[in-house]
């Protein structure tokens, strides 16, 4: 299961590329209303959990189990990680930041058992390895799904009477 | 806009490569429960509309205007094009497709006036080009939201307490 997760993974900064890299910013730097997020903070985002998130909770959990809480991690603060960039920088640096964690990964070497292993988050309690590798996926996933919703806010007016058949325009978001 | 319009349009194809070709079938063999699509049906419905939906109508438009009816699209056709294809067949068929279909709109030359013209669908009555050509893109990201989301179900059991967070699991569908 370990392989077919990394084969997403490793997959996303590619797909990224494909979507929004040189786009017009009326795709790219524009919500769905004051307060949500362009794909522009998506990547951004997505920068500040390949630093703060996976690996390092990967490694926690190999080192003190469940004895110890993940440090939360911060779900709005890739502002920081955004000021002044353009988006191909940002896509830059995500597709840098993945491959290197792709290869700290390997070289944990993880087995079918270390993904039984536990560790402690801040707000569920027990979770497993597997479970963290897994939402790792599922994270991307779920970003991708964000930016085609995003994108596709950008066009809501302009499909008149075809929105009724247009499922991603009645899609309200689920916080992400 | 068309110009924002088919910068999308045109990266549709890559954006699929990059995503699920040559992925294992887990990812997309299996959809969201019986009755429901996977990867494979969504690239042949796409297929489909390359072959039926879009150009034929702009066509249509321009020819009949909107005093007839474009066909109804056949929105589950897409079993007979699939049959017997590979993953990897199905989107070489949909990206030559579709690069054709971006040669036969730049030669129909549309105007910013053009896009005002009216067409009549079988449901909706009077349309208006512009809205056809927005339609397409929107379709693209309508299908690239469920994606996203048919992959994720496959790890819906693999998250544990993340699924909390993953909005992309609590997405119920709308139609696509």
């Amino acid at each position: 299961m370990l392989q077919q997760t990394t084969a997403l993974l490793a997959r996303t900064p590619a797909v990224l590329d494909a979507l929004v890299r040189g786009m017009p910013e009326e795709w790219t730097h524009r919500g769905e209303g004051a307060g949500t997020w362009t794909v522009f903070d998506i990547v951004g985002h997505l920068i500040h959990g390949e630093r703060t998130d996976w690996i390092p909770r990967a490694k926690m959990i190999l080192q003190f189990g469940d004895a110890r809480a993940f440090e939360p991690f911060a779900r709005f603060a890739q502002q920081r990680e955004s000021e002044g960039k353009s988006l191909s920088e940002l896509l830059d640096v995500f597709s840098s930041l993945r491959r290197g964690n792709l290869t700290e990964l390997r070289a944990l070497n993880l087995q079918p058992s270390d993904l039984e292993r536990r560790g402690r988050h801040p707000a569920f309690g027990v979770v497993t390895m597997g479970q963290l590798v897994s939402t790792w996926a599922v994270h991307d996933l779920t970003h991708l799904h964000q930016i085609s919703r995003v994108m596709a806010h950008q066009y809501r007016d302009f499909v008149g009477p075809w929105s009724a058949y247009l499922g991603v325009l009645k899609c309200e978001g689920h916080s992400g």
